[in-house]
């Protein structure tokens, strides 16, 4: 019997969402917590990795079990044996040839950036100090919209055969003391998200101009590196499959301080 | 020159505010944090303390300093010598006399239960995994409005000579998955607010009646211990001084998960 798991998760205390020999990772957790709440070895597939310290509203995996569990007990059963900080939303039975990774169409990301202290969004927020122009950087996010080679948006990564995106959208979202960037594309590179919101902050900081932008996505550049944004911001907040509506509202992730 | 604070926290890494030896404390942040930015010792007074785990969002102090200071500097300076889990929302001059403890007229709390497990708000709430009936929840809290004795939801306290206590208004928000209390009083006892949230949630699901409800404020009883709702929860939402206009709009103090 295959399930799929819809997964919000902490990424703080990770490092990352693969599995790793001597490191706390999230679908170590949930391997763990699979098996012994199955009572059998479970190997967990995740629709794809997310790096250290970033975290999920709404991840997807697949798990075969030889039990055939209603899934609402699944669910509480890898609850009771998880950490706080990791949660399974929901749990459906899904197709035996359901794959997690393979069958996602599209996935979407927010990215938070905070424009006050606070004492208790750090984890969730990138905190910049420095006044953002916001118009300007709605006009440079529109070169990032459509298909496109994002070389110089990420790192070398073995895995990844071509550069090339298709990347949905890319929206400003100006909500009081948060400015959150939310993108959906048919897939992500390594890095990328993090990369686009680091050169869209040195626009709004006026210290990059829109031209820049588009010189980086003409010819590829290992500066841009200087400008990826921190971790903390960034959520992974769904992933699409072909029969899936289409009908997530774009909001805040994390509402910290008084609202 | 004398100096008012306005401060927020995250309680959970600390042993409370008021100072000890041997402990993290947020009074004891302050008074480091003061005394490296002005270059002299600083003793730092606040409006009253709140137990290891409880919040803030607008916790009152003050401070002399020998330094006249724009207060905006002042301000910047604590927040860059604070962790990132204390942020001082507000630094104003204040009258020579004004003390932030003497001088309050009242305060108010907001204590926050979940009804669902999430990845993201353990420090911030009450997970109630029990079906809570709003309605009984309502009609309970309006026992505690008025000035009434409040001896069976406090435990002994050597500084407190009386338990009676004016309660302003005491309202349930129902927000989602959030529960929310808010109360306002003259003052308040010492784990009074968490005390009468466990009776309440008793009343909520069904194992407690109004009539016990009753007893407890006619009667002390030690038993009400059992129901003390843990300090996650819990944060002091502001103090009142005469001067201030007394607009606060009551709402979620923190919001975790897609929203």
């Amino acid at each position: 019997m295959r399930y799929k798991l819809t997964i919000e998760y902490a990424g703080t205390k990770y490092s990352g969402w693969q599995i790793q020999q001597n490191a706390r990772t999230v679908q170590g957790e949930l391997q763990r917590a699979a098996s012994e709440a199955l009572g059998q070895p479970v190997e967990i597939q995740g629709s794809g990795r997310t790096d250290a310290g970033v975290h999920a509203l709404g991840q997807v995996a697949h798990l075969d079990a030889t039990k055939d569990l209603p899934p609402e007990t699944l669910r509480r059963r890898l609850n009771d044996e998880l950490p706080a900080d990791i949660n399974v939303l929901l749990a459906a039975r899904a197709h035996p040839r359901f794959h997690a990774r393979h069958d996602a169409v599209a996935r979407s990301y927010i990215y938070q950036i905070t424009r006050r202290r606070t004492a208790f969004a750090k984890p969730y927020v990138w905190w910049v100090k420095d006044e953002l122009d916001v118009r300007r950087v709605r006009e440079a996010a529109r070169v990032f919209v459509g298909f496109r080679d994002f070389r110089s948006f990420t790192d070398d990564d073995p895995d990844q055969k071509s550069t090339q995106v298709q990347v949905k959208g890319l929206e400003i979202f100006d909500d009081e003391d948060l400015l959150v960037v939310h993108t959906e594309a048919s897939h992500f590179l390594w890095k990328m998200v993090r990369r686009i919101v680091g050169v869209l902050v040195e626009v709004g900081r006026g210290t990059m101009d829109r031209a820049a932008v588009d010189r980086f996505m003409r010819e590829p550049s290992p500066s841009v590196a200087t400008f990826t944004a921190p971790a903390s911001g960034l959520f992974l907040e769904r992933v699409f499959y072909s029969n899936d509506p289409h009908d997530t509202p774009v909001r805040a992730a994390v509402r910290v301080g008084r609202m």
